[in-house]
């Protein structure tokens, strides 16, 4: 059995004050920078956490913490948390790591006690997980690329049946020969996505050919660089499943540049459901993420937290949604 | 002269001590809902303004109100937004109104004294100016459709310019009969892109058709509903102004149905230069409105307010982005 790390712990250990301490967990700033390190860094180690959660009034704030607000997702789900927050009398306070990994945005979350913390593709450190714990502060990633960190509350999508669906619906219409744009290697749904087509051209008996899968950066860059690739097969493919909406629109650039007709002569599937899909022509089928619930459920699950030790991942169903991208091959 | 209105003055007339007035100002929570209406009717009523403007310290809050969020636009002024504030050490707050018209979000602004508020097509009644003004809370309209109530700080830009470049760009490539699909009729900057048009074929001594003037929504349905139109006409044109980027993906629908390349059977330009542009193909010519730089200047005029009674209005230069979307006509 471990003893509980108290405040006054922490100050002897520090050579504090257990008021100084307090004003570390609380992110107030009239610590001194090197005290507040080495307090903060004492809290970590020892694995400080604050006795009974959160005793301050709500702030009314939830932060949402995102690498980058200009991709189409982004918005939807901010959308989805603004709506959800305000339901619950709250409002959303949003920030852009853009690449930075500094956490000046942790110190202004633990000083103006946010009620909760939404990270969108962030990721969380482990040092800043433990800070936020011990401020008090849940948290839960809306995570639509699957990072899949069993540490940290997730909510995410079934990326796996997504994949699955989207080869589904190609094979359906009569396509054999299927092209795979996928993600980053490193990413956890990329993985789930092309393991989604696998497992679909498995079921209908045709054998994986290692050739029409490629990895893209889930960027329209990757888009049309992957589809070239492709297309200078022997063999190229009839259809693509393009990995996320984004990447589908470089697939239409380069197709647009060849002056291949999109579905005539190529079919595409996109992965994200993003109001993008409605804006290109022909409109994009795509495998729907659904967004807004997801930041939705995670605003739920910061404002009121369910009351266990686990991190939840939850995962919503992905749906296909057809529009004019996909049609029988020509021959 | 006028005498300025203090608080005695107001909690006189409204029967209740001094402390209550403030409370109300404040936007505390301990006040009647009937007092609290009676006293800010006062307040409003008797123009009452803060002396010396914001007397706390700063809360570290900006608001950003919005009607919408998915516009593809509200993303680029939110980028702007949060990048400016944070320079600052402030963060900013969403909440979008999605044609709500009560004003709830006045009362949490008010609640948590917000250092300043953006508001982002939001239309803003002039009571509740009146309230941010006895709050002590700068405000401006970040305005990319040019609303021009005179009485509001507002950040614009110069609709009349960009109308006339989208059309001397067309002119210049040799088109004579110019289409153009204006934004509703009851929008300001939809009469000043339009009449950057008009005075572009003037310059030109080319005559102004009326049949080739037509007025949709700024969305993708206009776009396509309206190019119909023109498409109708016994001499349709051969290039159109499409008065926003997403009136142009309605246009390149349209003309993909019909089975017309753009841009060598028909050339469009846009207006707005948000992400869609890259991502329709061909990529789309447009006329750009720097919305990054229009919301810095506007949390840098909220956060530091400029010393002058008379309400701003900061116009900002559009510029002419040539993609593929547009090339000499065919014949």
């Amino acid at each position: 059995m471990t003893t509980r790390v108290t405040i006054a712990d922490i100050a002897r250990e520090a050579g504090v004050s257990e008021a100084t301490v307090s004003k570390v967990l609380n992110g107030r700033d009239e610590v001194a920078p090197a005290t507040r390190s080495r307090v903060q860094g004492l809290l970590d180690a020892r694995g400080y956490e604050r006795r009974g959660g959160r005793v301050e009034r709500p702030a009314g704030l939830v932060d949402l913490v995102t690498s980058e607000l200009n991709t189409p997702w982004a918005m939807e789900v901010l959308r989805g948390a603004e709506q959800e927050a305000r339901r619950a009398g709250a409002a959303v306070v949003v920030t852009a790591t853009e690449g930075r990994d500094d956490d000046s945005w942790l110190e202004r979350v633990t000083a103006r006690r946010s009620d909760g913390v939404l990270l969108v593709l962030s990721p969380l450190a482990p040092a800043a997980a433990r800070r936020l714990t011990a401020a008090g502060i849940p948290f839960v990633l809306v995570d639509p690329v699957g990072g899949f960190d069993a540490s940290v509350p997730t909510v995410g999508v079934t990326n796996w049946a997504g994949g699955l669906a989207a080869t589904e619906h190609l094979l359906g219409l009569g396509h054999r020969r299927i092209g795979v744009i996928t993600g980053p290697p490193d990413l956890v749904c990329s993985q789930q996505r092309l393991d989604g087509y696998r497992a679909a051209l498995g079921r209908s008996a045709i054998a994986v050919d290692d050739a029409l899968i490629r990895y893209g950066d889930f960027r329209a860059d990757g888009g049309g660089r992957e589809l070239a690739a492709l297309l200078a097969l022997p063999d190229p493919p009839t259809a693509v499943f393009a990995g996320s909406d984004l990447q589908a629109t470089g697939v239409y650039a380069l197709a647009h540049r060849r002056g291949l007709r999109i579905p005539d002569q190529l079919s595409v599937v996109g992965f994200d459901d993003v109001a993008l899909c409605e804006w290109v022509s022909p409109t994009l089928t795509t495998v729907r993420q659904p967004l807004l619930e997801m930041a939705r459920i995670a605003i739920r699950t910061v404002l009121d937290p369910p009351g266990t030790d686990q991190p939840l991942r939850i995962e919503l169903a992905t749906t296909l949604v057809t529009r004019e991208s996909t049609a029988p091959p020509a021959r």
